[in-house]
């Protein structure tokens, strides 16, 4: 096991009914914006049950965050935040306007050009304290330090974490996500299970408690995805998918083992250039990145097609190739198609993307720094 | 799934060296009193560590916490820090020096008789600081908010908890274990994965997460336990081990979910009268319980069966004895009896703990609440 340092202290309030103790977790005398999307929680009751929790105190507003939140967005939130002094941010929604709010957070008191935090990494030395009430089980936003902001103009989409920005608190109450469109269940089924593939889909580490926690979660999402899929309205599978999807990203399942974040980091320049769901672009990469690299990961695919899939005959090149397929299926079968073709895009349109890796001095991604550029190529084309 | 709230603060320092770090997470100018037990860290090296981390600081010193660690003992640490305006406690120890330790924190500034915080549950509105160095994995008193205090001339053995009370920082250096006596190590084994099945063995919740991340503990333990007690130099073995018990008891697989603590409460009264190890009681214990409660646990008792033991074969009632067999086999593997007898306890010596039990108030032990003093006669009449 690798040494490491953990400490995650954000409030989980989670369950039916738990938006209306959101008062007491915000200071009496705090100034209060509250940050959400398209509107969606206007429409499914959320934003009625923010309100009466929130009952006698004044709230700012900010809507409008779109699904891969803008810089662009996002600024004119910084300068209500500045303008009107709030010194609390409420984000009420999925992941999108979590990360959107973290920036917000980070970027209100800075000094200097804010897109610095994203693609510079300068440092956060302070933030606005924020709350959130999740409605989009899938990124995992509401219960760690990280965000990831898109640039409209500049046609990125970039991460960047701070302790400053771990929320105060996050509600999960299942029943908000029950009218949920499906394709953003089926990408956050997704989501959720790539987020833990990317912590332990790697070497051997000889953690074997680490292991058992990464397979816990993804046979649970095996087992409640397409439930919640196929049940909306399930209170306990939606639950279930819910807890699996910020369990899968807290941190935890990733301390003391090495990681490889590059389908996350492949994935975000697929939207950056063609716009596709972040959920998308996962459910493209990780199938062809595993295909790519499966003689250097081939310790811990193995251990993968038994734990998780149950695949215990077949040579090892067999029982490789068996569990990248029935990952791809389940993909596929929680509604994500798992090729470039499938959504229209053609090699052409991502074929820059090795380069601008390159560019940003990303030469060498992967739990050992072997996903190089020409890797990346490799990948794209089984991923066509 | 029930609903849950749940938050954890304690930042843990995990691996090889991390004592030297200590000295960066106790506020410069803190007046530390460091808290250890019989001596053994002086002899171990430990010591000389967390001294060579706080080079160039004074800190005042409290040794002596005992095994089961005595009210009168504490008290004399708590006059201590009133008597030189201690605000930051450094204990450093097993399980008793932190749950001593936590004691002291919320005793010193506690206005009234402090026992009152362990008897009556006194709500606990101030604490002092406190970071810990753990050099026995076992109890998981390193990342919660638990304690279990005695109180020698009253022959009492009670618990408390206080958020007030989570450490700021733990270490846990897998190296500080290598010297432990065999015992020790072997009673962690039992008080781990008894505090998981405390929060597994129950009824289902429909939580699938969660059975399965106390599966990941437990079958992990299963392995590594037995290892680590064969090979103590072995850093994996005694790494993975410490990180399962730390994970087995800071809350987090308990969300959302029914759980039963009879085995730690009747654990806790053999102690008190007979002085018996905390890992001993818990293995004589368990394995009665499950026994005589076998009926109640059923779902759950085959589910542990399969999935923990690979018991596939046979009747309902053969599976769950199985189960209990391979329970109460793998601690004698471990080195820890589960007999009353075996430890020389005639059953006169426990025959008053029903009484006990409901002089107390505790008519009503178990995830429902049928732990009732005539059940406890006859776990015990089981564990004989």
């Amino acid at each position: 096991m690798l040494n490491f340092e953990y400490r995650n202290p954000v409030k989980i309030l989670f369950g039916k009914g738990q938006i209306s103790k959101i008062g007491k977790e915000i200071p009496a005398d705090a100034r209060i914006l509250m940050t959400y999307g398209g509107g969606s929680i206007k429409r499914n009751g959320v934003y009625d049950q923010v309100r009466s929790a929130l009952a006698g105190r004044s709230f700012a507003e900010f809507g409008g965050i779109e699904p891969n939140p803008r810089y662009e967005t996002l600024m004119k939130a910084v300068e209500i935040v500045r303008a009107e002094k709030i010194d609390f941010l409420l984000a009420v929604g999925g992941g999108s306007v979590l990360d959107g709010t973290k920036f917000i957070a980070a970027a209100a008191p800075f000094q200097g050009d804010p897109w610095d935090i994203v693609l510079k990494k300068a440092p956060v030395t302070s933030a606005v304290p924020l709350g959130t009430v999740l409605t989009l089980p899938a990124t995992g936003s509401e219960m760690n330090n990280c965000a990831v902001i898109s640039h409209a103009a500049r046609q990125e989409k970039l991460p960047f974490a701070s302790d400053l920005v771990y929320p105060q608190f996050s509600v999960l109450d299942p029943e908000t996500t029950f009218s949920l469109p499906p394709r953003q269940i089926s990408n956050g089924i997704v989501d959720a299970f790539v987020h833990v593939m990317e912590q332990y889909l790697t070497f051997p580490a000889d953690a074997p408690l680490q292991d058992r926690l990464a397979e816990a979660i993804l046979l649970t999402l095996i087992e409640e995805g397409p439930k919640t899929l196929a049940e909306p309205r399930n209170y306990e599978a939606r639950a279930n998918f819910m807890w699996c999807a910020t369990m899968a990203l807290n941190g935890l399942i990733g301390q003391g083992v090495p990681q490889d974040w590059a389908t996350h980091m492949i994935g975000h320049e697929i939207t950056a250039l063609c716009g596709l769901d972040h959920g998308q672009t996962l459910a493209i990469v990780l199938p062809a990145l595993l295909e790519v690299q499966r003689e250097r990961k081939k310790a811990k695919l193995l251990q993968y097609a038994e734990r998780v899939w149950g695949i215990t005959s077949g040579t090892e090149e067999e029982r490789m190739a068996e569990a990248i397929r029935r990952t791809r299926e389940f993909f596929e079968r929680v509604g994500v198609p798992t090729r470039l073709s499938a959504y229209g895009v053609a090699p052409a349109a991502v074929c820059s993307i090795p380069e601008r890796l390159e560019r940003r001095g990303w030469v060498a991604l992967g739990e050992s720094g072997e996903v190089t550029p020409a890797v990346v190529n490799r990948v794209l084309a089984v991923a066509a």
